[in-house]
């Protein structure tokens, strides 16, 4: 953790802190002198907030640095992105809402098209639609061994997340995908000692896979990559004494905030309605609440500037409904910045606020990368946050006398 | 100390520099849309001094950290506050102005009341007057031991300061408060080698205090806890190469700048003017003068927001005569956050501002918490603004050719 937090100075108090992250909230003009997708949108809700708040603007990793999710999750809830790692084998059983264990070995998983030879021809297998990659995956789960347990669960067209659990498992394991086509693909090597027999796992896996796979077309094989297990990271009711929930509707983030210790609840709708109905029932029975917004994202990565824009009115026109809760504080900001000008996570500050009854107002009344800028919290490590937000809740005890 | 300062680069100069601490300075609207103690007060000296200053907001730890009077004052004086801790019992030595030296134990001391059956019944001796705790401390200062010397100060009623004073002790030192009321006070134990003579003194001068107190009502008993030592600190003299004074009237601040190697002023009275008039007197004689203003934390913490106003505006009246002086370097700021509306320390940063004849002048003719958002030194860790006060005083040396 960051050296200027000392876990003993946490306390209890009866508050409630809500952090509602609009993922990829950052955004970008479309061109010079415009306004980016946040400053153009109308949100007299968010604006009246933040004339009550104090804003700044978060560097989710570093100077200059992108961030996909998982970082970017990890350092807005107060943990430093590079000091834990979640791999990209985990990250894609999270985003299928797997439940991974602290022992499991995830890799992202290809079906791909191999010749007679043994040759990778299309490492995509022809984007197979979604279905038949459900039918591949049940011929997989006959295949058993003794000692491990084997999971496959379908991503998207070609991609799923394969999990071996067993006791005593390593996951520096080398990639089998060539990455290019006209080569064989490669074995499983352990590239440490504890993870020799998660390599003898997986070779057979794929070789019983080979088989059972022979007769099937595009997709007759499959490929491994991003072997990784979870990293042990302090959880939120040990490091903060926190009941914390996540009120989020997408696999990863869900994966993300159960291995921060964040009990995921049951949304009944895939809206930011649904997602407050759910604060609203179980408003009572948790200390901290992380709400998140996929859209925001989803839009500025597929280029859609109007599309980002109303995603934000959307959580704007709700506002008042989740004051209505009155929660002690309320954080609202993103995990990185996504602007439709580039349709991709970018490395830009990300626009935040900070409303709580003693925070000393800015008296800015705009909610927006520009008038972040000129906020008292200035531009600050997006792990510095959670902080904020606890002192708001009277949840940290004076250091020293 | 910091990463970023180089001790080989200081140089000697001709200047002065003065560190005016107005204690807790910081403050907090007591309504939404208001004003802090410091923006609301009548202050035409100090709003035309942060004209020509550079201003800024300091963080005295950390994220969200509340400080105590110690680690806030290490913070400002340039230390990282989390890197040398003073404890308990040495923060009470140095408040009733005990020159504890760097090998003395000190401990928090309680008079408290004892049943026949050697159970505590009051905590506190029902807050006797401090003129019984000074009658008692007498007879506790009969207790003589070979090898060791016990100093008894009080403190204000039931508490005072305890100080062992002997070659080679060491604090790890249990406490002998239970902490609650119907349990007998608990022996010292070592909690590590260094500290085995140190226990046993301590529990032998609380074996004889309890014969010497035996007939006394209420106070029968003495209670211990926060053993510490000093923390040892590079000076200010052997650091900076300056010759340093502090100009404080209450006990603390003078433990904890003659610590830092700064040499306490006589004053002859308990004013601002008073202060004044002994800086003026040692002009001559040091190159960084320390001087403390109690009254706008004192009124902070009760509460009274117009007694902490007034207490700034009487700190304004008389800047035109510390200006007098010419002083080559002036910073005003203060050790940490008091907001009466909070009616205790904060979190929250502390305007701060910075004159000197080369500062790039910010141009704001206002000295208050919004103010200072908008300073060109923006929001930073306290302990760096003793680098700039040093590089406006001509004293750090060009790094590198």
């Amino acid at each position: 953790m960051d050296a200027g937090f000392r876990p003993e100075l946490i306390t209890a108090a009866q508050t409630k802190i809500v952090m509602l992250i609009l993922d990829g909230l950052g955004g970008l003009p479309l061109e010079p002198g415009g306004q980016t997708e946040l400053e153009s949108a109308c949100k007299p809700n968010l604006d009246a907030l933040a004339a009550q708040s104090v804003l700044g603007l978060t560097v989710p990793a570093g100077p200059g640095i992108t961030v996909g999710s998982g970082p970017g999750h990890l350092a807005i809830f107060g943990y430093d992105p590079f000091e834990y790692e979640i791999g990209r084998g985990a990250l894609e059983a999270l985003g299928v809402d797997f439940e991974l264990g602290p022992e499991d070995v995830a890799a992202r998983g290809n079906f791909c098209s191999m010749d007679e030879n043994g040759i990778v021809t299309d490492r995509r297998a022809g984007r197979i639609p979604t279905e038949t990659a459900h039918e591949l995956a049940r011929i997989l789960r006959s295949i058993q061994m003794d000692g491990v347990e084997f999971f496959i669960e379908p991503v998207k067209e070609h991609r799923f997340a394969f999990v071996m659990r067993g006791a005593g498992l390593g996951d520096a394991l080398s990639e089998t995908d060539p990455l290019k086509t006209g080569m064989a693909p490669l074995p499983v090597r352990a590239l440490d000692g504890e993870s020799e027999r998660s390599a003898q796992y997986a070779n057979r896996f794929i070789e019983q896979a080979h088989c059972l796979l022979a007769e099937e077309r595009p997709a007759n094989m499959i490929m491994l990559r991003g072997f990784a297990k979870l990293p042990s990271i302090p959880t939120y009711p040990k490091l903060y004494g926190l009941r914390a929930a996540a009120v989020a509707i997408n696999g990863m983030y869900r994966g993300v905030a159960r291995l921060a210790g964040m009990e995921v609840l049951p949304v009944g709708g895939d809206t930011f309605c649904d997602q407050l109905s759910t604060l609203e029932t179980c408003w009572n029975e948790f200390d901290f609440f992380y709400v998140h917004v996929k859209k925001t994202d989803t839009c500025g990565e597929a280029g859609d500037f109007p599309g980002k824009v109303r995603a934000i009115e959307e959580v704007d026109a709700l506002i008042p409904r989740l004051m209505a809760l009155d929660p002690d504080v309320l954080l609202i900001g993103g995990d990185h910045s996504s602007p439709a000008v580039l349709r991709s996570h970018s490395w830009h500050p990300v626009p935040v606020l900070l409303y709580a009854r003693h925070v000393r107002p800015d008296g800015i009344a705009e909610f927006g990368e520009r008038a972040c800028t000129r906020g008292s919290l200035g531009t600050l490590p997006a792990k510095h946050m959670i902080h904020f937000a606890l002192a708001n809740a009277g949840r940290i005890l004076k250091y020293g006398a």
